[in-house]
């Protein structure tokens, strides 16, 4: 990379950033993106990985492999530690300290337990590949513990399901759980029905889905209750533990607890200077934060008010923070006046299941199977990669003719058979000694 | 299961085991398979895998789903430690003592690295999904972690691969390495040439694919030297660490390292009286072990001579077995005479890159593109599933066009970036804290 043009660092390769570094091409700039992983995750659809519908590589492309056509960008792996905006520098885990000079911080946000980070071994959440491959591994080895133990009142907490928040992923899971257990493995076990598993969603507040209008609530409801889900409101969950979950001091026996309930800030915003109670970046109009010029911060990681309210922690808010912010740097570049930024709504779908969604476009509340292929649409658009589009178009229609998920596969710790419970995947040592019963 | 019907107990889901169990449908029998993974695993893709061609469901499918119409077959996930012939019991990890009337054991073999086991760590073998993902990490982070250090000589030890033994995988896996860097990711890179990558193929024997006629095997290495691997032939590996391999006392450094030369059977096979040099159970005319009566070894357990030689250890030999183990317990069932095992060799063929193979088909010697047509059509015959078959021909085809590799994803330790030399992928809980760089 040239030293005469400005350096611009990026920290995170979700929409927010990779958005940003594509918006970059043509600026007479040099654009690094770091990332401690290194694919760019299409969240949106994460739980589908998670629930055996798609395979990791459909909802993952190599950050790399994205912006290989870009002569300015440089992408690395590595894990950013610190950030120090007086110096300009930002100290990474194996590259020591790396100077910029601008900044964009789109770090993201992973779930928060409340400051009962010991409930997370027992129920873990949806943000990266890793753990989508966890909750698949849980929803498949509870159904395989539950055949294995010949059904009965043994297998009864392992057929029980427990998903915490009722946001849209807590909705999807649940809503994918159901359908699994009434539709996909109908036929795969011999010693008890997959029909009677219980899956029950559990909500802290008054509604799920709370972001959409009354109504598209109260439809999803009625949807998820179609599907056998049992639906619990205002419901605060008071412990969890490896055989299940405390809500109003009420006793869950369930071995398949799932987190969808609150979010926290990447830890790399207390660098920044004046954060909001998630731990959200305090950014003003142009998306800097608050406190430090020169330093934007986009995506789940902003806390950026907008008619009053702040702007929601969805994909396309990330996105056109992160061209907005893309946009500042050129007009900074080139001695121009930055602009504000304004977050252009074009509406909410999630998905509740087969024909079954609600959401809100253009103004219009759209629910049932309308809603639904609305979301199938948007989703693949914003898909990246013609290759995902493909593959994720086939095994849709595949799934949809079939109501089989072709991801159902699992590695559990060292290949062999462990406690389902305990954390996966583990080691590959282990493998070696063992033969492959 | 009504206790009436003779149980008989398959021990691994892999093609013996599989087609076993298929082939007793129809059978007076009450059938149980055992694995302790989830899925049968089609192992001759898994290389692929392995270099990010095709994702893992592509080449595994549940064992649950595959017998899902079967209805006289249960299928359980669990370990055999142990097997009691005398008592006619197999010792699970999780289900304790099972009872069984007849036995099809075929647990396979994993690789050895005769007497030095402390290799593994350095140089991972290819068996199993973990394998792959391992093997598919370290190809991968190699290449990261050379752009991290900005190329030159601190990079070349990354850019340096070795492989050990020059079998169908070790074969492949320098074929398909020596692809990714002069095609796949020639652009991908700002820092150094991908194409500057060294593969170097270390074989102790005189040839490659020693199974072959030796003017295939010369053919391979012409076509292997054009891809630009390095062949060393009587060459001997004398040391391995996490810095490189020691040849015949020289060194080379090179931080990937990859297994692919010795097997040795399932350790399950000491419980069954004689077995060979390998730990393959002698198995008699009837596939029976030489020991004991009612128990059927199969695949690449058993060590079955036939002209002199024993039958070598590939899936169509391995299928063959199953089919033939299962129609001898029919036999027994039905109170007619066990029949002896016959193996039919169809052919063999190995694939060595893009428009790249040698086999022999029907007394055919076949090279170069024909050969490699003929080892598509092959493998995407006995690729378990519809929908595997499908998506590997959009895979095979896209990449063929493209010469991209749609798995180029990897999740490593925790989700975090650490020593990409360290074991993956680890347990999921270190994710949590951490924020998404």
């Amino acid at each position: 990379m040239s030293g005469a043009r400005p350096r611009v660092m990026i920290l995170g390769g979700g929409f927010a950033g990779l958005f940003a570094a594509q918006r970059l091409a043509r600026a007479p700039v040099d654009v690094v993106v770091y990332d401690r992983t290194n694919h760019h995750l299409f969240q949106p659809l994460l739980y589908q990985v998670a629930t055996a519908a798609l395979a990791a590589p459909d909802v993952a492309s190599p950050i790399r492999r994205v912006l290989r056509r870009q002569k300015n960008a440089t992408v690395l792996l590595d894990e950013a530690t610190r950030i120090d905006p007086g110096a300009r520098e930002v100290h990474f885990k194996k590259s020591g300290r790396q100077p910029y000079d601008h900044l964009i911080v789109a770090t993201g946000a992973r779930h928060t337990y409340f400051g009962h980070d010991e409930w997370e071994q027992h129920a873990p959440g949806l943000k990266t590949l890793e753990d989508a491959f966890n909750v698949r591994y849980r929803i498949i080895s509870a159904f395989e513990e539950a055949e294995r133990l010949g059904g009965g009142p043994e297998a009864a907490p392992w057929l029980r399901f427990v998903v915490v928040g009722a946001g849209p992923t807590g909705v999807e899971l649940a809503g994918a759980i159901a359908e699994i257990a009434r539709k996909t493995l109908t036929r795969d076990f011999r010693r008890f029905s997959p029909g009677s598993a219980e899956v029950i969603l559990v909500e802290g507040g008054p509604r799920v889905l709370p972001a959409m209008v009354e109504r598209l609530s109260d439809d999803a409801v009625s949807q998820l209750q179609r599907l056998g889900v049992e639906v619990l409101l205002d419901t605060k969950v008071t412990a969890v533990d490896a055989r299940g979950v405390d809500i109003d001091g009420e006793r869950i026996d369930a071995r398949t607890v799932l987190w969808a309930a609150g979010n926290q800030a990447s830890p790399l915003g207390r660098d920044l200077g004046s954060t909001d109670r998630a731990g959200r970046v305090n950014v003003r109009p142009t998306l800097e934060a608050n406190d430090h010029d020169n330093v934007y911060v986009c995506g789940d990681l902003a806390h950026f008010e907008q008619d009053g309210a702040p702007v929601p922690g969805v994909a396309p808010a990330a996105l056109q923070m992160g061209r907005h912010a893309a946009d500042n740097i050129r007009r900074q570049v080139a001695g121009e006046k930055k602009r504000p930024f304004r977050y252009l709504d074009k509406g909410t779908l999630a998905t509740i299941g087969r024909k079954k969604a609600v959401g809100r476009v253009a103004g219009l509340n759209l629910t049932g199977t309308l809603a639904w292929l609305g979301w199938l649409f948007v989703h693949l658009i914003y898909l990246v990669g013609f290759r995902n589009r493909a593959v994720v178009v086939f095994e849709w229609a595949y799934s949809y003719v079939t109501y089989q998920r072709s991801a159902r596969v699992v590695v559990d710790a060292g290949g062999g058979v462990v406690d389902p419970r305990a954390p996966v995947p583990k080691s590959t040592e282990g493998t070696a000694a063992r033969e492959t019963t």
